[in-house]
């Protein structure tokens, strides 16, 4: 319990912090006050109560505790925490979201004290998951993972993969907060003050419940001691709250979301706060200094692939992370409960320790990816390419937390064959080329796959490779080279009529109908297009230009693919381009037969070339 | 309880079921048998023990019972109890997974039994809520909708949202059946064989369940008794069953999933399932003769916008909603929890009873959109651009189900201002253009909305309406028309040196840029790319060649967007493209300072264009 000296002190900070959500929030005349003051007890109580370890000026301090604002849109409070700890002034906070003001309307990374950006409801418990995984089983480090979230956002699907993963893993070191304050963007949440219906849910979901009033100190400060008591399970803390908390005519009034006061409102609302001590602050506790003990890498095993030795790309993804992780031992294998497809088994076998199974739920595993990678790990996310669809606003988001993250989607295209298009991803470059700072690989071989694994083990950002169910032919040496950004031309001559570019499969449709034109005498230029994103521009212009034009051929739909990436990478300077991708429906067959009816196979190739040799 | 000839019966129809099941399965060479035959006691009970009323003749009858296999693999199972209902002969089953079959590897509209394309996890008890839905609230029919779920997909966060929502809407017509059977894909799932501890979340979440011997016809059929007493809530049953129940070396052992018999397999697991009655069939009992009385359609009221006064086009839109509902007595709105920012609180306003509040739950609603227009609703969902990324394999599974299904995404784009990337639609066009029969529209004004979102009413399909949330004037006169896969041409002249296509609000930054440029006597054409997909490749190759090219201004990331849909309309016959488009990472600011900072404002069109001029 708090003692009297203290509670006056805590009771300080909140007044300021009130004073500050709401001066700052009027000035930039956008924000979200009320969701700021409804959390300020729970949050000065959890940085300032004694409870929070953090080296200040150290915020990569590896046994940091962490906290995140899986409520993105409370940032007044979150910002004015670090004010009162010291770490900004109030002429910091009337930055806020100004252009160029590391005080965003939402977290992001421009802010230093920022763990991930959040700001898209329901994933800071997934990122607080990833983070907690690390602290317990890879750093085995005593911080905690604290997250707080909104009641809004406990309606999302997402927050529920997590609670289970969580309670699966025995996360003692992840503790939420959950500010249930009743209101919602545009009125009432489904439960309202009902803080039994979410004690209810979560405890039946395995975390440990601890139910308080939210803008009682010593409430507030029993519950964060008691969940430092807990083991073998997360902790929620489950806090009645009001919105808008400390200033009559806001409080607990709908109408009241992401609205700031005027400045006469402002006027009206200060003296309610009663007196502002603006020199107050805060003091956070240092973190013991305890650092992980990572292994010292060792060289990766060359490889050993037989040339014509078919085997799947997916298959040799597998291999690729079992020969690296000796080099790269911060690397981690995440799966969505088809290891065995995408042959994230074959690491798993291999280095069970740092294999995390995420069972169906690819939202919660790229989140925990997310946290994985904000602790200095190199997460490897896999699962069927149609079902990171899934976890899109994850993958999205992902990219303004600046992440070192890797995706690999197996199962591409309409070359699965029976299992039909409901298993076929058609969407995934489009979808992963769409994410601004991504790397889009796509290997057609198991060297290029593992060259591919390695470049992006290499490149520090978010890569995504895209691998094949079936085998196919090994065509390239060990020694064979595949930076990011590049392309490998197969076949051609001084003669070619056209430039075929293949990728994955196609390229071997595209080989094949090379061998059949040849035999009719017409001779085609062969590209394997293995770095979909970025394209490499040069070449194919100049491949364009000493041929007819350019043919296209992905096994995915045709709008955001390789056809577009490489119109894209042309525009100013056009060639004419020749976009085969799945244009029907997909259906049930066997690979060929579904590569022939979506006319991306190596006959409507030899088709589409004759019709351009004829054309002129 | 059944009596001892209907357990015989029931029991003949199972081992039937078995072999079929078995039979087709090794005769496809793939599919999931395992899977299949769990569930299969749990389905024959439903459709032939007097429970589930279907007129087989007639799948549209509006009041039949509907059943949807959210484990969509379970196909086998699926098929073959349409075969004992006596609606497929052996010979048809034993077309399963060919080419051209209807009967895929997954459920595909191409079977008429279908009610909704399945096969992506998680995803049928949204479709099923939306039918509960459209039941309880829209049609008032007393039917009953069933969907039988797998236990690994109860990992995906989905099922969470549409478990709380249904019990939120007292979805008494709504019957879950959990086929437990312990084993997913790659091994066991987190519960295995707990009942309880599905029963402990599914309870919390406010369900009634009921605990069964998934194998065990007296209390299969006493559970679907049961079921049909409760009222008030959604029902569970929750099944304890071995995969690959009937043959006793596969029976509950890992490693047969998604897994075939191979022939001298099937050789030794016939005889276990004991004779075999090839000519039994089951019988299910007719419906009630019920139709729901819809409203007539009455003229909707002409629009009445003053040119060139302000208005959102998120604003047109809920006014659009509410002003055509009359005409289209079949619309509903579909919202998560944003209708005061996407305006659908309009339309929510004026017909209550047509609204359904979706909390921020995405996925959930986009399965129930899919699930009211199976039912023959026109549902309009919406929210935030940037969110349908959340619901993305929603979204890319509805296609498959062939829907008349449309979404509207607010707040797109960098335009939005100070909330920052979190909240910025910037992949929507990329994700919504990737599904394969989509139509994707973009208007910049008023009346343009008004009149796209009534050409989204005439169009049979999926279609997606991209929405601003800053105001924008009225351009358009009320009679303009804009029919799908059209443009405007808003300035031309005989020496026009380049075009500009602006879509939303970058139409406005041409608009001006073109002011500006006369001044210095450069005229440049606008268009006004309203239809992103289809789009009008005739109309613009005929502007480009009229002028140095064509430069597309997109509030949006390069990839999948508008300057790549307009480059693959183009791309036979290129033209120079030059794409403006969001290309560094966004952040909070004002709309004006964002659009200069990105380059997609009048200034940095009137520069490139400059650069064009200069560069001949």
């Amino acid at each position: 319990m708090p003692d009297a000296a203290q509670l006056e002190h805590l009771k300080k900070l909140a007044t300021l912090i009130r004073y500050d959500i709401l001066t700052m929030t009027t000035q930039a005349g956008s924000g979200h006050p009320t969701s700021s003051m409804s959390a300020a007890e729970l949050m000065i109580g959890l940085m300032f109560g004694g409870i929070f370890r953090y080296d200040l000026d150290n915020p990569k301090h590896p046994n940091n505790d962490r906290l995140i604002f899986s409520k993105g849109h409370a940032t007044p409070l979150f910002y004015s925490l670090w004010a009162l700890a010291g770490k900004l002034t109030e002429a910091d906070l009337m930055t806020y979201r100004h252009f160029g003001s590391p005080l965003e309307g939402h977290p992001t990374m421009s802010f230093r004290y920022t763990e991930a950006a959040t700001g898209s409801l329901g994933q800071g418990l997934a990122i607080g998951l990833g983070v907690a995984l690390n602290a317990k089983y890879l750093d085995r480090l005593p911080y905690t993972t604290y997250v707080l979230l909104g009641d809004s956002e406990m309606a999302e699907g997402s927050q529920w993969e997590t609670m289970q993963l969580a309670a699966h893993y025995k996360l003692d070191n992840l503790v939420g907060v959950l500010d249930v304050n009743r209101l919602g963007q545009r009125g009432e949440t489904m439960y309202g003050h009902d803080l039994m219906a979410y004690e209810r849910r979560i405890a039946a979901f395995g975390w440990e419940t601890i139910l308080v009033d939210g803008h009682a100190f010593p409430e507030v400060l029993a519950a964060y001691s008691r969940a430092m008591t807990v083991t073998d399970k997360p902790v929620m803390i489950i806090a009645r709250t009001i919105k808008g908390k400390g200033v009559s005519f806001i409080e607990d009034k709908n109408g009241w979301h992401g609205k700031t006061l005027s400045r006469e409102e402002l006027a009206k609302a200060l003296p309610e706060l009663g007196p502002v001590d603006k020199t107050v602050r805060g003091k956070v506790q240092k973190p013991e200094d305890l650092r992980p003990a990572p292994a010292a890498p060792k060289p990766a095993a060359p490889l050993a692939y037989e040339p014509g030795a078919s085997l799947a790309t997916r298959k040799a993804y597998g291999n690729a992370l079992k020969r690296l992780y000796p080099q790269y031992p911060d690397l981690v294998s995440l799966d969505a409960e088809v290891s065995n497809s995408t042959y994230a088994e074959i690491f798993k076998n291999a280095f069970p320790q740092e294999f995390f199974e995420m069972y169906i739920a690819e939202q919660n595993m790229v989140g925990a990816g997310l946290g994985l990678a904000t602790r200095g790990k190199i997460p490897f996310v896999s699962t069927f390419a149609a079902f990171f669809s899934r976890a899109f606003d994850q993958v999205r988001m992902s990219q303004y937390s600046e992440p070192n993250l890797k995706f690999c989607g197996s199962h591409a295209g309409v070359s699965i064959g029976e299992d039909g298009p409901s298993q076929m991803g058609l969407e995934d470059l489009a979808m992963f080329r769409s994410v601004l700072s991504s790397v889009v690989l796509y290997p057609a071989d198991a060297v290029a796959t593992e060259r591919l694994v390695e470049a992006a083990l290499e490149h520090h950002g978010i890569v995504y490779i895209r691998t094949t169910r079936a085998g196919t032919p090994v065509i390239y040496g060990p020694e064979e080279k595949f930076p990011i950004g590049g392309l490998k031309v197969l076949r051609q001559s001084d003669h070619d009529l056209v430039t075929v570019i293949g990728a994955g499969v196609t390229l071997f449709e595209a080989l094949a109908a090379y061998e059949a034109l040849q035999k009719e005498g017409i001779s085609i230029r062969v590209i394997d297009l293995y770095s979909v994103k970025p394209v490499d521009g040069a070449a194919l212009l100049a491949a364009a230009q000493a041929t007819r034009g350019l043919i296209t051929v992905e096994d995915h739909y045709p709008a955001g693919g390789i056809g577009e990436a490489v119109m894209a990478a042309l525009a100013p300077n056009p060639v004419p381009v020749y976009a085969l991708a799945v244009t029907q429906k997909p259906k049930t067959g066997k690979p060929a037969e579904l590569l022939d009816y979506e006319a991306i196979s190596r006959n409507a190739i030899i088709k589409l070339v004759k019709e351009i040799a004829a054309s002129r």
